[in-house]
């Protein structure tokens, strides 16, 4: 067990109500579209990124979700953080081992990696992602989401 | 006026009700202790590492605080986002044709940079700053707050 499985701050989620408003702001800064996604759930992706910074914007795309519950619920704002991690399951063990609990123990896989989530009531009110992406150094372009 | 001002997430900021909880639960999961300091406005910030990935850990020093009023409407969570960038000029610059608004359009100096907060009623409901550290590349080590 590494004494440090966290690496970087992969991104963030942002939950928003108008997500090209969202995203019309974001690159008027200077940030750059980097792909747009249907997730499971209703949630619709939007990630951006500028240097090595990326956001990724929620919109719900059906009454009822959990994103829109959250939306009703706390408004616009920070949805969740993910942390990138070379090795997912010392990561997993790791954040158990701190009392954190997992909102699934089965990795959802996709094109940019394996991750889990960690249950926000056993941190801190936080959902947050611990990803281990596919391939070293492939995290500069397509990378996070 | 470049076009990507930002060039990384410098870190976020989680509000809890109990700073040493959350702490030792990062501790576990491999994070290092970087600094501890009180703010103004009754808020005790905890900061610490793990890679480039910095959490800062805000809990409230007094009652009524803007910290304590946070934790009373919205819970434990995430507080806010910081970004790094290489002149806070051009950015808050860029930020403000984004539209977005600025908590104050003075600075704020610490030992670690220069930082505004775009409000987040003008960002998506989050809180957002936007730091430009003292020296380049002394990121690694003290680096954000």
């Amino acid at each position: 067990m590494a004494d440090s499985p966290v690496v970087a701050i992969e991104h963030v989620g942002i939950a928003v109500r108008d997500a090209e408003t969202a995203k019309n702001r974001y690159r008027t800064m200077g940030f750059v579209d980097v792909r747009t996604e249907d997730l499971p759930g209703g949630i619709r992706s939007h990630l951006l990124r500028s240097g090595t910074a990326y956001v990724e914007i929620l919109e719900s795309t059906r009454d009822g979700s959990d994103l829109a519950r959250f939306l009703a619920r706390r408004g616009e704002g920070l949805h969740h953080l993910c942390l990138r991690v070379d090795s997912l399951a010392e990561a997993t063990s790791v954040a158990e081992s701190a009392g954190c609990g997992l909102v699934s123990g089965i990795p959802i896989e996709d094109v940019r990696g394996s991750r889990v989530f960690i249950h926000p009531a056993t941190n801190d009110g936080v959902l947050t992602g611990l990803v281990e992406p596919h391939a070293v150094g492939c995290e500069a372009e397509p990378g996070p989401g």
